[in-house]
């Protein structure tokens, strides 16, 4: 029986906090621009600051930037964690990540009105630098808190245009006041958004996060033979885009045949030189390939590797940097067990549920018992700007979080 | 019987002058860099407006940057036009057009120190932006010279950074002296490399072309829909990426198809939003198609625009817009007979060739008796730093070009 089964979020003052933060960066389609340490990520992190010491916490700051909003507990125990993240992709979404942060700060919040005190203090986390768009690899901040990542090599991570994750941090003023992790940590909760259509499809109010995909990442550049458009015979040619688009369309029949729950996706691509009259001498791509089971993704990996060895006739060449390699991972499952048992006491729908995408919570479960809870989006869109959830799905989701959270804060 | 039987052009010379103008944007790999109207393109004018001054001749300038190097003749009748362009691909070779101004140049130093005079004028015209790379659409100042394409129009196209034609001209000191045209001309000769392979492949010294291929430019845009790589099924994807990779393959089918003589090519291609972990909602993307009879051209179109239509499924919509359509071009049959009895009496080999690429003499062919000679080039490429031709056969080129110049100017 649940110690105290009334108490549940107020959902109206969750939506507007999403309403408010999602101004920071919002962009005329509706969605959001705020990448990781630029000044909207700084503005961001300042109402946060603002909105946590309202609700009677301190804000602490790592040396990666992530914030630490702590509500002290009766006793002296490691803490439970709730945590997600405020930055988004440079054309995302409102909810991405900040559906997790908001609903912290709301059981912070319900927390403080109600006067609840917990036996473990309760720490909500923003997370730096989650999306990976403008810092590469994606979740740094946690990879660094969960030990996956050495701190030095966080901060000297560069963008695009060539700045220091290290400066950045400065240039937006954030002065760290706590060390990176190495607390104890009694467990790790994460609310976010599906990104995908099952939920919705299903009519199910939360899923219940059982594993998450395994990710091989590749660059390829692929070299042919640029010559001129108009006096090259078809056959005497060793164009880089035929061989790129024939690579393509191999790798959607490798990612439908695996699907559900496999992917197989090209998202970046560079042709050269890019001339309207000149066939293509060089293509750079990157490839994605997901699955949750580890022998399904190997021989995934291995029909690309045969598809990429068939393509190189002529003077066609592949080369191929393997950029990320994550292992399929399980969550918890005595977490899994408790979030259904509150899930049934609530009489919120749920269903098991893979992970597609990468969270911070894949990391936070390296460390400690880790859950992860999903909610439906619209149409599964996400890292787009017409990225959306109905109010009722945040409330149900913030509220199992709620219930989850002080179950565990109350742990002996 | 020919009026002027030893005379012929200085190979040496000519070899020299093609070495020392690919100097001027020379790039690592033996290429040239010397896009129209870039400061590069400025210093080669300027070295060409020296060599044709030092030569006897009078350099003008019409309005949109072409120079005429005049020679003046015996008695006031319309001039003989010997051209072609200094302008090069991004990573273009040392020879694409160069051969033919330089071959021209080479034919007034031969006059000027030979002292000969013929009745007619002659002049070498260096055709500014044949290439195309930059304004788009290639040719534009024969075009204009030939009253195909409306001055102010010329004048008004954007490269990609938005530089106007007009505003580019000015911005390396071209300052206009003569009117666009509006002469009447006695005939124009081009030579130029063949940028195809057959020539080497028969061991031929020169080609004479019958026709040009007819060419059909689109630009293409394709929407789909941005999402989340890792969480959104394969078969709920509108993958902008996908659809134009197989556009891309039935280009290669058709192509293929209606080869020799046609091609179809993407040149161009820009993926958004161009992010590893998100599935692209937009390509942008060029497409060349050419064949030299125009009902096969038309049916080619035809199907390139029934796989358009065909892939436009879920929310993947494909936008056209046109950007050329060049009707196949018939040379003249009377200058292409006397090009042959010249050949035949200086015991050059030849044979007649179809042009896959576009070339300022398709422009001058509405408004004069216009014939284009090919030389061979090593392996047929074109548009590439690795573009290259022998001493030998520039120099059988220009001989052909010589005594076909002077019987024209000496023409009553």
């Amino acid at each position: 029986m649940h110690l105290r089964p009334n108490l549940g979020i107020d959902g109206d003052r969750l939506w507007s906090s999403l309403m408010e933060m999602a101004k920071i960066g919002g962009t005329p389609k509706g969605g959001c621009n705020r990448q990781a340490l630029t000044p909207e990520d700084g503005e961001a992190r300042a109402l946060f600051r603002r909105w946590c010491e309202a609700a009677g916490t301190t804000v602490r700051i790592d040396p990666l930037g992530s914030m630490f909003a702590r509500r002290e507990g009766l006793e002296d125990l490691p803490p439970v964690l709730i945590g997600s993240h405020l930055d988004t992709q440079p054309t995302g979404g409102k909810f991405d990540g900040v559906l997790g942060v908001m609903a912290g700060l709301e059981i912070l919040r319900r927390m403080e009105e109600a006067g609840i005190r917990t036996r473990r203090p309760i720490e909500v986390v923003n997370w730096t630098n989650e999306e990976g768009c403008r810092f590469a690899p994606a979740m740094l901040a946690s990879a660094a808190y969960a030990g996956v990542l050495p701190v030095e090599k966080a901060l000297d991570t560069r963008d695009i245009a060539g700045i220091r994750f290290g400066d950045a941090l400065e240039s937006i003023g954030i002065v760290p006041d706590r060390p990176l992790g190495g607390d104890k940590i009694a467990a790790y909760l994460e609310l976010h958004i599906e990104q995908g259509p099952i939920l919705e499809a299903e009519g199910k109010e939360v899923g219940l996060v059982t594993s998450g995909q395994g990710l091989f990442w590749y660059d390829a550049v692929i070299t042919g033979f640029e010559s001129h458009s108009g006096s090259t015979p078809m056959h005497m040619r060793d164009d880089a885009l035929v061989a790129a688009a024939q690579l393509i369309e191999a790798l959607r029949k490798i990612g439908t045949e695996a699907n559900p729950p496999g992917t197989a996706t090209v998202g970046q691509f560079e042709v050269f030189p890019n001339s309207r009259n000149v066939i293509p001498g060089e293509v750079r791509m990157t490839i994605d390939m997901r699955h949750p089971d580890p022998a399904v993704l190997r021989a995934m990996d291995q029909r690309f590797h045969e598809t990429v060895a068939a393509l190189q006739k002529g003077r066609i060449r592949i080369e191929l940097t393997q950029v990320a390699a994550t292992q399929p991972l399980s969550f918890d499952p005595g977490m899994l067990a408790m979030l259904r048992e509150e899930a049934d006491a609530m009489g919120i729908s749920h269903r098991n549920i893979i992970s597609g995408a990468g969270h911070d919570a894949f990391h936070m479960a390296k460390i400690a018992p880790a859950a992860l809870i999903f909610t439906p989006c619209a149409g599964g869109v996400s890292h787009n700007e017409a990225e959306s959830i109905e109010p009722h799905q945040a409330e149900a989701g913030a509220n199992l979080l709620m219930r989850a959270a002080l179950r565990l804060a109350d742990m002996p």
